[in-house]
């Protein structure tokens, strides 16, 4: 059996942190693991200024509930569940994903969580675990399934190269530099066309 | 992060070879694993005796193609994808769940495949792995999810075992009477709130 595991930000649907960004007028929170490497920093950071702006996760979540996903990205993992099976891989919280996989038709998704107060105060986030996307492709192949995967950042890298094949997509030219042996989609038809091309492979090697 | 695993027949739709020895007249077809434990024997039994009708994939991909769903199933998976990830392990093959897994709004679904000749004729499977539905809920948890297990069968016990927490699902007597210590919900709501007590215990703990 072949499993599609995608990244959800960049890949399917906007940055979320950006869009909060713009949707408040607040640019502080357009700062990204590129500006601050230390995620457990930024994240803090990121906290840290919600609780001193008085922003609880309905807010964030209210602004979240206005996004749609990527242009395209609906038909697309809707054609690729139709052909294979498909588990997004994020690093992002289940309390923001929600309204988006409403809208994506629910797909399985495997991300972290946030932690709240009583009031709805966001107070901490849980990992599921340190280098999940990776951890989540060998325990999928530990199973016997074939694994394509893509993603656009640092942070999926490790799950693209664990992957019995993948690709970037819509990656920053830092990214598509760092891996010249990586082909980099980007439109859904081309990434469509390298699974397509990966499913084909993986039938005539099994059959 | 909580994920339910869900048998796939007899817990979400109807006995596939049942089905299609009733819709084929044929009642060799309704054997099962009960009539023959050893499921290779029991398998090249269904091939042998496909291929002694002139029976191909394809008939068996049109039969499955009007089953539908058990009554209720479809708005269960749905509540159920509201409140957390779902994914089906099944022991039957891709080729005949497609169908069935279109109706369902495509959940994410481990199971086996079938090996056909050119001519579409099936020759042979492919398990994905043995103890695949225990091997599947075991990897889930090494990516630290908490694993909600439900199935009506046997193949099923290990999983449910093995999960955070379980129950069976319209269970046969011989099944509920060798595990009395398992709950078994005879409807959709009575899983439901089992699985809404797990989700709101899992809550409990984490915060």
């Amino acid at each position: 059996m072949r499993i599609v595991c995608l990244d959800l930000e960049g890949v399917l649907v906007p940055e979320i942190w950006i869009a909060f960004a713009d949707a408040t007028g607040i640019p502080a929170f357009r700062r990204t693991t590129r500006d601050e490497p230390d995620y457990d920093k930024l994240m803090r950071f990121r906290i840290d200024l919600l609780n001193r702006q008085g922003l609880k996760l309905a807010d964030l979540q209210r602004v979240i509930g206005g996004i749609q996903p990527l242009e395209g990205a609906e038909d697309f993992t809707q054609s690729l569940r139709e052909q294979c099976q498909l588990i997004i891989l994020s690093d992002t919280y289940q309390e923001f994903a929600q309204p988006l996989m409403a809208k994506l038709n629910y797909p399985t998704l495997f991300c972290n969580r946030l932690v709240t107060d009583p009031a709805g105060n966001i107070t901490g986030y849980r990992l599921r675990q340190k280098d999940g996307k990776n951890l989540a492709v060998q325990a999928l192949q530990s199973l016997n399934l074939q694994v394509f995967a893509a993603g656009d950042s640092f942070n999926d890298l490790a799950m693209i190269r664990s992957a019995d094949a993948g690709c970037l997509f819509r990656a920053p030219p830092g990214i598509r530099e760092a891996c010249p042996d990586l082909f980099c989609a980007e439109t859904y038809s081309e990434l469509l066309q390298e699974i397509t091309d990966f499913l084909q492979r993986a039938n005539f090697h099994e059959s």
